[in-house]
Order: structure tokens, then C-alpha cells, then sequence
């Protein structure tokens, strides 16, 4: 957040239009990140336990490798490797080592964690309408596309790999 | 996220539409957030101590009421308080009894702390700059403020207050 009541002259300082579109902007998303850990903890699961399902549902043989689940998670490895500890341990996933690359490995969704997303997935899709899409005109959502899949590009381009989350 | 590879007939699903609009708005909200986190952390505060931080710097005499606090922050009241104390054992605020109301509190900014946004919101702006404003045109910064503004206030509307954070 930027503030008028310090401002310097070291920077361009936010002018009330941009800054305006920066509060509602981070204000609203960290209201809707919320939301959806709170949907999701009434089904046991964390967003990122749903967000790990989800990729793995969607992969071929219901299965990615670490890294690359890493990168699309936005988590970093040794992070992703405590999530995945985790969700073994409550029988949602499992590692399997890769057959090409000693060193490497995939998370696989097993058929309990098959079974919790179907459940669970219904869920999470009213509770993304009820707080997010349902309010917002078609025009809006291209609006939101257009702007954000080149912002995420760009930010996810610049983020150093493997040292933190990002 | 939703999924089509677990798709059910229970709810109606998102179109593909939606779905890249939810998508690149979830995960763009998440880089941004981390974004904003390891620049702060970089000048030894979380976003939650700088978002405190900016509140006090701008309300009147520099304090403001834990409950209105708590509410603005998007942090349930024990969060908060331990937020509080956490931050006036680094002495950049401190607590004051509300004189009006003998269970109330007031938190209120520091000299320390009013230093430390001087210094630290600079950059601050310029983390919010590169990483969201200036990737965007002003037209968009428009749309965000037209689409976020009365999302939030309806959001925040429907959170069950002192309950959970949200």
C-alpha cells in the first residue's frame, strides 16, 4: 500500500487513480484468498492441498514431476516436498521415482485423492462463483484474462527459481 | 481452480471462459502477494507489519482502535493482537487504553515507527510499480478499480465478523 501521509520525493509516488486500483486490487484478493481457505478447510483440505489435486488430476496419468509441480504451484521445492509429505501421509498422493532421471521424481494422485477432488471439486466451483465470478460481468472476466495472463507471465519470468515461493 | 478432468453434472461448471479468467486472476494474486512479502522482507517487515503500518500512518493522531484495525487489516482480533504485541516489542507501536470505553484499545504508531514507513514505503511504491502498476495501462487500472471496488465491499460484507480472518 502506498500512503499519501509519508510521501517523498524519492519516487514517483502512486497518483490517487493508480493507487485506488492497487488497494481494491490487493485488498479484494487477499478477501478472496481467504475465502477459498476457508471454503476448502470445511472439506479438510488446505488451497494448496486443492491446488495440488488439481494439477495432478489434470496431468497425464495423473501424475507430474516435483519441479514441475513446483513451478506451477508457486512453491518452492523443499516446500512442495513437505506439502507432498503431507498429503502422502493422508493417502492423497504418492511419490513414484522417475524411470529416466535418478534424481527426479513424481507426485501421483492415488484413487483416495482422485475421490476427494470429485467430491471436494463441486465445492470449490460454487464457492469460486458465489465469491468471485458470479459478480463480475462476461466483459469483466475478459478484462481480467487480458490483463493478468501477460502479468502472471511477466512476473513468473522474473521470479528467482528454487529460492523462495513466488 | 476447477477442473473439467473431474467434471460432475451437480453444479454448473465454469466455462472456459470463466475459468482462464479465475485462473490467471488466482495465480497473478498469488505471485503478486508473494511479490509484495519478499520485498518487505528485505527491509525486516512482513506486508502485514507495513499494511499495519500504513493504517496508524494515516488515521488521525496516528491511532487507530484495535476492532477498526482488525477490520481494515482483514485480521481477526486475536491475530491482530498478537500482531500487536509482536510489533511493540520491535517499538513500532503501542498500545492506549481508549479513555471513552474501558475495554477498548487504541494501537498507535511510534516515532519509531513512523521512521520506518519513511524509509521503507519508497520502496515500497516502487515494488508496486514494477511488479503491477506500470504492466498495466491506465485504462485497466480503471476497469480493476470499476470491478474490485464494490467486489470487496460485498466480500467483506458477507464475512462472519471476529470469526475467522478474512
Amino acid at each position: 500500500m502506498a500512503t499519501t501521509a509519508v510521501q517523498t520525493t524519492e519516487v514517483p509516488w502512486l497518483t490517487d487513480k493508480e493507487q485506488a486500483a492497487w488497494r481494491s486490487y490487493i485488498f479484494t484478493a487477499k478477501l478472496v484468498l481467504a475465502e477459498m481457505e476457508r471454503g476448502m478447510a470445511q472439506h479438510g483440505l488446505s488451497g494448496t492441498d486443492y491446488g495440488v489435486l488439481v494439477c495432478l488430476s489434470e496431468a497425464p496419468q495423473r501424475r507430474m514431476r516435483m519441479s514441475e509441480l513446483s513451478q506451477t504451484m508457486l512453491l518452492e521445492k523443499s516446500r512442495l516436498s513437505h506439502q507432498i509429505t503431507r498429503m502422502e501421509r493422508e493417502g492423497l498422493v504418492r511419490r513414484q521415482s522417475c524411470p529416466d532421471d535418478r534424481r527426479g521424481q513424481f507426485a501421483v494422485l492415488t484413487d483416495q485423492g482422485w475421490e476427494t477432488i470429485r467430491r471436494v471439486a463441486p465445492h470449490h466451483v460454487e464457492l469460486v462463483r458465489s465469491v468471485f465470478i458470479d459478480r463480475l460481468t462476461p466483459e469483466q472476466l475478459d478484462q481480467l484474462t487480458e490483463m493478468f495472463t501477460p502479468l502472471q507471465t511477466s512476473i513468473r519470468a522474473q521470479c528467482p527459481k528454487d529460492e523462495t515461493e513466488c
